[in-house]
Protein backbone atom coordinates (compact mmCIF):
# COMPACT_ATOMS: atom_id res chain seq x y z
CA UNK A 1 0.00 0.00 0.00
CA UNK A 2 2.66 2.19 0.58
CA UNK A 3 4.17 2.72 -2.70
CA UNK A 4 0.91 1.95 -4.28
CA UNK A 5 -0.03 5.69 -5.51
CA UNK A 6 3.45 7.10 -4.95
CA UNK A 7 4.80 9.19 -7.63
CA UNK A 8 8.47 8.39 -9.58
CA UNK A 9 11.42 9.50 -7.88
CA UNK A 10 11.84 12.12 -10.34
CA UNK A 11 8.07 13.40 -9.67
CA UNK A 12 8.51 13.21 -6.33
CA UNK A 13 11.95 15.01 -6.65
CA UNK A 14 10.27 17.62 -8.09
CA UNK A 15 7.87 18.28 -5.76
CA UNK A 16 9.96 18.62 -3.18
CA UNK A 17 12.75 20.78 -4.73
CA UNK A 18 9.84 23.21 -5.60
CA UNK A 19 9.08 22.98 -1.74
CA UNK A 20 12.68 23.59 -0.71
CA UNK A 21 13.73 25.93 -3.67
CA UNK A 22 11.09 28.42 -3.70
CA UNK A 23 11.98 31.80 -3.18
CA UNK A 24 10.43 35.34 -1.76
CA UNK A 25 11.80 37.24 -4.51
CA UNK A 26 12.29 40.64 -4.43
CA UNK A 27 15.46 41.81 -5.94
CA UNK A 28 16.33 39.27 -9.12
CA UNK A 29 13.27 40.32 -11.17
CA UNK A 30 14.73 40.63 -15.14
CA UNK A 31 12.21 41.82 -17.41
CA UNK A 32 11.94 39.11 -19.55
CA UNK A 33 8.51 38.80 -20.32
CA UNK A 34 5.88 35.83 -18.96
CA UNK A 35 4.40 33.95 -22.06
CA UNK A 36 0.90 33.70 -21.82
CA UNK A 37 0.72 30.02 -21.27
CA UNK A 38 3.43 29.64 -18.78
CA UNK A 39 0.96 32.54 -16.44
CA UNK A 40 -1.88 30.53 -17.54
CA UNK A 41 -0.53 26.99 -16.15
CA UNK A 42 0.33 29.16 -13.47
CA UNK A 43 -3.71 30.45 -12.39
CA UNK A 44 -4.60 26.96 -13.70
CA UNK A 45 -2.03 25.48 -10.18
CA UNK A 46 -3.80 28.26 -8.60
CA UNK A 47 -7.55 27.26 -9.36
CA UNK A 48 -6.79 23.49 -8.19
CA UNK A 49 -6.21 24.29 -4.84
CA UNK A 50 -8.62 22.69 -2.24
CA UNK A 51 -11.36 24.95 -1.52
CA UNK A 52 -13.88 24.51 1.56
CA UNK A 53 -16.75 23.32 0.10
CA UNK A 54 -15.30 23.89 -2.99
CA UNK A 55 -16.69 27.21 -3.06
CA UNK A 56 -13.47 28.24 -5.34
CA UNK A 57 -13.77 31.46 -3.62
CA UNK A 58 -10.69 33.01 -5.72
CA UNK A 59 -10.28 36.18 -8.28
CA UNK A 60 -7.46 36.87 -10.30
CA UNK A 61 -6.84 40.28 -10.88
CA UNK A 62 -3.45 40.52 -13.70
CA UNK A 63 -1.62 43.91 -13.39
CA UNK A 64 0.82 44.85 -16.37
CA UNK A 65 0.18 48.02 -16.56
CA UNK A 66 3.07 50.51 -15.26
CA UNK A 67 0.51 53.65 -13.95
CA UNK A 68 -1.16 50.62 -12.25
CA UNK A 69 1.97 49.14 -10.72
CA UNK A 70 2.88 52.71 -9.66
CA UNK A 71 -0.18 53.46 -7.94
CA UNK A 72 0.30 49.82 -5.93
CA UNK A 73 4.32 51.05 -5.36
CA UNK A 74 3.15 54.53 -3.97
CA UNK A 75 0.78 52.48 -1.31
CA UNK A 76 3.75 50.74 -0.41
CA UNK A 77 6.51 53.28 0.36
CA UNK A 78 3.53 55.02 2.44
CA UNK A 79 2.99 51.83 4.26
CA UNK A 80 7.06 50.81 3.96
CA UNK A 81 7.37 54.09 6.03
CA UNK A 82 4.94 53.83 9.12
CA UNK A 83 5.76 50.01 9.17
CA UNK A 84 9.18 51.10 9.65
CA UNK A 85 8.58 53.02 12.65
CA UNK A 86 7.16 50.50 14.53
CA UNK A 87 10.66 48.73 14.59
CA UNK A 88 12.90 49.13 17.93
CA UNK A 89 16.19 51.75 17.14
CA UNK A 90 17.93 49.16 16.65
CA UNK A 91 16.47 46.96 14.43
CA UNK A 92 15.25 50.03 12.52
CA UNK A 93 18.23 50.40 10.02
CA UNK A 94 18.86 47.10 9.17
CA UNK A 95 15.18 46.97 8.06
CA UNK A 96 14.54 49.34 6.14
CA UNK A 97 18.08 48.51 3.83
CA UNK A 98 15.78 45.49 2.96
CA UNK A 99 13.92 45.27 -0.56
CA UNK A 100 10.68 44.18 0.15
CA UNK A 101 9.35 44.45 -2.55
CA UNK A 102 9.42 43.88 -6.68
CA UNK A 103 6.63 45.76 -7.76
CA UNK A 104 7.92 47.42 -10.84
CA UNK A 105 10.42 45.13 -11.80
CA UNK A 106 8.05 41.99 -11.93
CA UNK A 107 6.47 42.18 -15.17
CA UNK A 108 3.54 40.61 -13.72
CA UNK A 109 1.78 41.89 -10.97
CA UNK A 110 -1.39 39.51 -9.24
CA UNK A 111 -3.81 40.47 -6.66
CA UNK A 112 -5.34 37.16 -5.47
CA UNK A 113 -8.91 37.83 -4.21
CA UNK A 114 -11.47 35.74 -1.96
CA UNK A 115 -15.20 36.31 -2.68
CA UNK A 116 -17.12 35.30 0.75
CA UNK A 117 -20.00 34.97 -0.86
CA UNK A 118 -19.02 32.94 -3.70
CA UNK A 119 -21.94 29.56 -3.13
CA UNK A 120 -24.12 31.71 -0.64
CA UNK A 121 -24.13 31.85 3.07
CA UNK A 122 -23.49 28.12 4.00
CA UNK A 123 -20.75 26.52 3.11
CA UNK A 124 -19.82 23.02 4.05
CA UNK A 125 -16.66 23.39 6.45
CA UNK A 126 -17.46 26.99 6.96
CA UNK A 127 -20.00 26.49 9.35
CA UNK A 128 -18.12 26.39 12.43
CA UNK A 129 -14.86 28.22 10.58
CA UNK A 130 -15.73 31.40 9.47
CA UNK A 131 -12.21 31.94 8.45
CA UNK A 132 -12.03 28.57 5.94
CA UNK A 133 -12.79 30.44 2.70
CA UNK A 134 -9.39 32.49 3.61
CA UNK A 135 -7.40 30.12 3.58
CA UNK A 136 -8.22 28.31 0.47
CA UNK A 137 -7.08 31.51 -1.05
CA UNK A 138 -4.21 30.90 0.45
CA UNK A 139 -3.96 27.43 -0.77
CA UNK A 140 -4.46 28.97 -4.36
CA UNK A 141 -1.31 31.26 -3.72
CA UNK A 142 0.77 28.43 -2.43
CA UNK A 143 0.26 26.21 -5.49
CA UNK A 144 1.00 29.17 -7.65
CA UNK A 145 3.80 29.85 -6.20
CA UNK A 146 5.09 25.93 -6.12
CA UNK A 147 4.31 26.14 -9.89
CA UNK A 148 5.87 28.65 -10.60
CA UNK A 149 9.09 27.46 -9.12
CA UNK A 150 8.98 24.79 -11.18
CA UNK A 151 8.90 26.56 -14.49
CA UNK A 152 11.45 29.04 -13.10
CA UNK A 153 9.21 31.93 -12.67
CA UNK A 154 9.88 33.83 -9.07
CA UNK A 155 7.09 35.06 -7.24
CA UNK A 156 7.53 37.49 -4.19
CA UNK A 157 4.50 38.47 -2.08
CA UNK A 158 4.19 42.05 -0.80
CA UNK A 159 2.32 42.23 2.36
CA UNK A 160 3.54 46.01 3.49
CA UNK A 161 0.50 47.71 1.77
CA UNK A 162 -2.35 49.23 3.23
CA UNK A 163 -5.64 47.19 2.28
CA UNK A 164 -7.94 50.08 2.01
CA UNK A 165 -5.54 51.49 -1.06
CA UNK A 166 -5.41 48.40 -3.07
CA UNK A 167 -9.29 48.18 -2.59
CA UNK A 168 -9.54 51.83 -4.01
CA UNK A 169 -6.85 51.12 -6.61
CA UNK A 170 -8.65 47.87 -7.94
CA UNK A 171 -12.36 49.56 -7.05
CA UNK A 172 -12.82 46.10 -5.19
CA UNK A 173 -16.29 45.10 -4.09
CA UNK A 174 -17.02 45.17 -0.43
CA UNK A 175 -17.72 41.07 -0.05
CA UNK A 176 -14.52 40.83 -1.61
CA UNK A 177 -11.34 40.25 0.69
CA UNK A 178 -7.66 40.76 -0.61
CA UNK A 179 -4.96 37.73 0.07
CA UNK A 180 -2.07 38.80 -1.52
CA UNK A 181 -0.38 41.02 -4.11
CA UNK A 182 2.35 39.23 -5.83
CA UNK A 183 4.90 39.85 -8.09
CA UNK A 184 5.87 37.64 -11.07
CA UNK A 185 8.57 37.03 -13.82
CA UNK A 186 11.70 35.36 -14.34
CA UNK A 187 14.90 35.59 -12.30
CA UNK A 188 18.58 36.68 -11.97
CA UNK A 189 18.82 33.41 -9.95
CA UNK A 190 16.91 31.98 -6.82
CA UNK A 191 18.79 32.74 -4.21
CA UNK A 192 20.41 29.94 -2.08
CA UNK A 193 18.23 30.50 1.23
CA UNK A 194 15.76 32.73 2.51
CA UNK A 195 17.25 36.33 2.24
CA UNK A 196 16.09 36.94 6.14
CA UNK A 197 17.77 34.16 6.99
CA UNK A 198 21.13 34.78 4.76
CA UNK A 199 21.54 38.82 6.23
CA UNK A 200 20.90 37.01 9.76
CA UNK A 201 17.52 38.81 10.74
CA UNK A 202 16.76 35.65 11.78
CA UNK A 203 17.79 31.80 11.45
CA UNK A 204 15.80 28.95 10.58
CA UNK A 205 14.23 27.21 13.41
CA UNK A 206 15.10 23.10 14.10
CA UNK A 207 11.94 21.60 13.37
CA UNK A 208 12.65 19.09 16.05
CA UNK A 209 11.72 22.38 18.40
CA UNK A 210 8.11 22.61 16.30
CA UNK A 211 6.75 19.19 17.02
CA UNK A 212 4.83 17.93 19.94
CA UNK A 213 3.06 14.32 20.76
CA UNK A 214 -1.03 14.22 21.53
CA UNK A 215 -0.62 17.58 23.73
CA UNK A 216 1.23 20.96 23.26
CA UNK A 217 4.34 20.87 24.84
CA UNK A 218 4.80 17.36 25.12
CA UNK A 219 8.31 16.51 23.31
CA UNK A 220 8.34 12.55 24.09
CA UNK A 221 6.50 10.42 21.70
CA UNK A 222 4.09 7.36 23.79
CA UNK A 223 3.89 7.19 27.35
CA UNK B 1 16.29 32.98 -19.46
CA UNK B 2 13.32 31.66 -19.41
CA UNK B 3 14.39 27.89 -19.37
CA UNK B 4 17.45 28.73 -17.16
CA UNK B 5 15.72 27.71 -14.00
CA UNK B 6 13.41 25.53 -14.87
CA UNK B 7 12.88 21.93 -13.58
CA UNK B 8 13.31 18.73 -16.24
CA UNK B 9 9.81 18.00 -17.38
CA UNK B 10 9.28 15.18 -15.46
CA UNK B 11 10.17 17.21 -12.32
CA UNK B 12 7.25 19.71 -13.25
CA UNK B 13 4.94 16.98 -13.91
CA UNK B 14 5.62 16.11 -10.65
CA UNK B 15 4.56 19.31 -9.23
CA UNK B 16 1.53 19.47 -11.44
CA UNK B 17 0.02 16.09 -10.61
CA UNK B 18 0.05 16.88 -6.80
CA UNK B 19 -1.24 19.61 -7.74
CA UNK B 20 -4.14 18.22 -9.54
CA UNK B 21 -4.38 14.77 -8.27
CA UNK B 22 -4.44 15.94 -4.30
CA UNK B 23 -7.36 14.85 -2.81
CA UNK B 24 -9.14 15.92 0.36
CA UNK B 25 -9.13 12.49 1.73
CA UNK B 26 -12.63 11.60 4.62
CA UNK B 27 -13.43 8.56 3.48
CA UNK B 28 -10.16 6.21 1.75
CA UNK B 29 -7.93 5.64 4.85
CA UNK B 30 -6.70 2.26 4.98
CA UNK B 31 -4.69 1.28 8.81
CA UNK B 32 -1.48 1.09 7.19
CA UNK B 33 1.03 2.97 9.28
CA UNK B 34 2.93 5.67 8.05
CA UNK B 35 6.75 5.75 8.26
CA UNK B 36 8.77 7.77 10.52
CA UNK B 37 11.00 8.77 7.47
CA UNK B 38 7.81 9.25 5.25
CA UNK B 39 5.93 11.69 7.78
CA UNK B 40 9.26 13.42 8.79
CA UNK B 41 9.63 14.42 5.03
CA UNK B 42 5.79 15.90 5.06
CA UNK B 43 7.06 18.27 8.68
CA UNK B 44 9.93 18.97 6.61
CA UNK B 45 8.12 20.38 3.21
CA UNK B 46 5.85 22.02 6.13
CA UNK B 47 8.36 23.75 7.83
CA UNK B 48 9.84 25.23 4.27
CA UNK B 49 6.47 27.03 3.55
CA UNK B 50 7.22 30.48 2.88
CA UNK B 51 6.82 33.04 6.00
CA UNK B 52 6.47 36.27 6.98
CA UNK B 53 9.39 38.08 8.26
CA UNK B 54 11.04 34.49 8.78
CA UNK B 55 8.95 34.26 11.72
CA UNK B 56 8.38 30.18 10.92
CA UNK B 57 5.31 30.69 13.18
CA UNK B 58 3.96 26.77 13.31
CA UNK B 59 4.04 23.99 15.44
CA UNK B 60 2.43 20.13 15.08
CA UNK B 61 1.21 17.98 17.32
CA UNK B 62 1.21 14.82 16.11
CA UNK B 63 -2.05 12.63 17.25
CA UNK B 64 -1.94 8.96 17.63
CA UNK B 65 -3.41 8.00 20.55
CA UNK B 66 -6.75 6.84 19.64
CA UNK B 67 -8.24 8.22 23.22
CA UNK B 68 -7.28 11.54 21.98
CA UNK B 69 -8.74 11.18 18.27
CA UNK B 70 -12.28 9.83 19.82
CA UNK B 71 -12.32 13.75 21.71
CA UNK B 72 -11.46 15.22 18.34
CA UNK B 73 -13.86 13.16 16.63
CA UNK B 74 -17.12 13.86 19.74
CA UNK B 75 -15.88 17.26 18.64
CA UNK B 76 -16.55 17.18 15.25
CA UNK B 77 -19.95 15.57 16.05
CA UNK B 78 -21.18 18.23 17.75
CA UNK B 79 -20.07 21.07 15.47
CA UNK B 80 -21.19 19.05 12.26
CA UNK B 81 -25.18 18.76 14.28
CA UNK B 82 -25.33 22.19 14.62
CA UNK B 83 -23.67 22.61 11.02
CA UNK B 84 -26.31 20.55 9.26
CA UNK B 85 -29.12 23.10 11.00
CA UNK B 86 -27.76 25.89 9.43
CA UNK B 87 -28.38 24.27 5.93
CA UNK B 88 -31.74 25.51 4.02
CA UNK B 89 -34.21 22.14 4.08
CA UNK B 90 -33.50 20.94 0.79
CA UNK B 91 -29.92 21.05 0.94
CA UNK B 92 -29.77 19.18 4.36
CA UNK B 93 -30.46 15.97 3.53
CA UNK B 94 -27.78 15.18 0.99
CA UNK B 95 -25.15 17.67 3.56
CA UNK B 96 -25.64 14.81 6.40
CA UNK B 97 -24.78 12.18 3.92
CA UNK B 98 -21.57 13.48 3.19
CA UNK B 99 -18.74 12.04 4.82
CA UNK B 100 -16.68 14.63 5.81
CA UNK B 101 -13.98 13.83 8.28
CA UNK B 102 -11.64 10.21 9.00
CA UNK B 103 -10.13 11.56 12.19
CA UNK B 104 -10.78 7.73 14.30
CA UNK B 105 -9.14 5.83 10.78
CA UNK B 106 -6.38 7.99 9.68
CA UNK B 107 -3.44 6.54 11.44
CA UNK B 108 -2.24 9.98 11.96
CA UNK B 109 -3.66 13.35 13.02
CA UNK B 110 -1.97 16.26 13.02
CA UNK B 111 -2.96 19.56 14.51
CA UNK B 112 -0.84 22.73 12.81
CA UNK B 113 -0.85 25.54 14.86
CA UNK B 114 0.75 29.43 14.43
CA UNK B 115 2.29 31.17 17.21
CA UNK B 116 1.62 34.78 16.62
CA UNK B 117 4.10 36.02 19.49
CA UNK B 118 6.83 33.74 17.81
CA UNK B 119 9.65 35.92 17.00
CA UNK B 120 8.90 39.33 18.68
CA UNK B 121 5.80 42.08 18.62
CA UNK B 122 6.92 43.76 15.74
CA UNK B 123 7.67 41.04 12.33
CA UNK B 124 8.70 42.55 8.46
CA UNK B 125 5.92 41.81 6.22
CA UNK B 126 2.99 41.78 9.28
CA UNK B 127 2.99 45.36 10.32
CA UNK B 128 -0.22 46.41 8.07
CA UNK B 129 -1.39 43.14 7.60
CA UNK B 130 -1.46 41.18 10.91
CA UNK B 131 -2.73 38.22 9.28
CA UNK B 132 0.19 37.01 7.33
CA UNK B 133 1.23 34.97 10.31
CA UNK B 134 -1.87 32.73 9.60
CA UNK B 135 -1.39 33.15 6.14
CA UNK B 136 1.88 31.68 6.52
CA UNK B 137 0.99 28.78 8.43
CA UNK B 138 -1.92 28.13 5.88
CA UNK B 139 1.39 27.41 2.68
CA UNK B 140 2.66 24.94 5.49
CA UNK B 141 -0.37 23.05 5.62
CA UNK B 142 -0.54 23.56 1.57
CA UNK B 143 3.24 22.22 1.56
CA UNK B 144 1.96 19.41 3.52
CA UNK B 145 -0.49 18.27 1.57
CA UNK B 146 1.10 18.35 -2.13
CA UNK B 147 4.34 16.33 -0.69
CA UNK B 148 2.09 14.09 0.57
CA UNK B 149 0.38 13.04 -2.63
CA UNK B 150 3.90 12.95 -3.67
CA UNK B 151 4.32 10.11 -1.23
CA UNK B 152 1.01 8.45 -1.77
CA UNK B 153 -0.53 9.76 1.50
CA UNK B 154 -3.83 11.02 1.77
CA UNK B 155 -4.84 14.03 3.71
CA UNK B 156 -7.90 15.52 5.03
CA UNK B 157 -8.75 18.96 6.53
CA UNK B 158 -11.03 18.66 8.82
CA UNK B 159 -13.10 22.52 9.68
CA UNK B 160 -15.93 21.07 10.90
CA UNK B 161 -14.62 21.42 14.88
CA UNK B 162 -14.70 24.28 17.68
CA UNK B 163 -12.00 26.03 17.84
CA UNK B 164 -12.48 25.86 21.87
CA UNK B 165 -13.23 22.05 21.85
CA UNK B 166 -9.72 21.71 20.34
CA UNK B 167 -8.04 24.51 22.43
CA UNK B 168 -9.22 22.31 25.42
CA UNK B 169 -8.21 19.17 24.04
CA UNK B 170 -5.29 20.06 23.50
CA UNK B 171 -4.33 22.87 25.96
CA UNK B 172 -3.04 25.81 23.75
CA UNK B 173 -1.73 28.56 24.93
CA UNK B 174 -3.88 31.43 24.44
CA UNK B 175 -1.46 33.12 21.83
CA UNK B 176 -1.28 30.10 19.66
CA UNK B 177 -4.13 30.03 16.49
CA UNK B 178 -5.41 26.69 15.54
CA UNK B 179 -4.84 26.61 11.79
CA UNK B 180 -5.54 23.20 10.65
CA UNK B 181 -6.74 19.67 11.98
CA UNK B 182 -5.61 17.35 9.19
CA UNK B 183 -6.30 13.45 8.94
CA UNK B 184 -3.41 12.06 7.46
CA UNK B 185 -2.84 7.99 5.91
CA UNK B 186 -2.46 5.84 3.02
CA UNK B 187 -5.45 5.66 0.86
CA UNK B 188 -7.48 2.44 -0.61
CA UNK B 189 -7.60 5.42 -3.74
CA UNK B 190 -7.48 9.08 -4.71
CA UNK B 191 -11.00 9.80 -6.47
CA UNK B 192 -10.74 11.68 -9.74
CA UNK B 193 -12.07 14.70 -8.36
CA UNK B 194 -13.39 16.44 -5.54
CA UNK B 195 -16.22 14.73 -3.70
CA UNK B 196 -18.19 17.42 -3.88
CA UNK B 197 -17.63 17.92 -7.70
CA UNK B 198 -18.51 14.21 -8.06
CA UNK B 199 -21.45 14.29 -5.57
CA UNK B 200 -23.02 17.56 -7.71
CA UNK B 201 -22.90 20.10 -5.45
CA UNK B 202 -21.10 22.33 -6.96
CA UNK B 203 -19.37 22.75 -10.39
CA UNK B 204 -15.54 23.13 -11.23
CA UNK B 205 -15.98 26.99 -12.10
CA UNK B 206 -14.65 28.26 -15.42
CA UNK B 207 -11.38 29.72 -14.55
CA UNK B 208 -11.60 32.30 -17.58
CA UNK B 209 -14.74 33.70 -15.55
CA UNK B 210 -12.02 34.30 -12.47
CA UNK B 211 -9.67 36.46 -14.09
CA UNK B 212 -9.58 39.88 -14.27
CA UNK B 213 -7.23 42.70 -16.03
CA UNK B 214 -5.73 45.36 -14.58
CA UNK B 215 -9.35 46.28 -12.57
CA UNK B 216 -11.82 44.19 -10.75
CA UNK B 217 -14.17 43.10 -13.31
CA UNK B 218 -12.57 44.57 -16.18
CA UNK B 219 -12.19 40.62 -18.58
CA UNK B 220 -10.38 41.82 -21.42
CA UNK B 221 -6.87 42.62 -21.44
CA UNK B 222 -5.24 46.51 -22.55
CA UNK B 223 -7.38 48.62 -24.23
Amino acid sequence: MTQKHSFSEEEKNGVYRAIRERRDIRAQFVDTPVPAPVLRRLLEAAHHAPSVGFMQPWNFVIIQDSVIKDQVHQAFTRAHARSAAMFPDDKRETYTKFKLEGIREAPVNLLVTCDRTRSGPVVIGRTVQPEMDLYSTVCAVQNLWLAARAEGVGVGWVSIIEEQDLREIFSLPEDVCIIAYLCIGYVSHFPDRPELEKAGWLPRLDLDELIFYEQWGKKEQGG
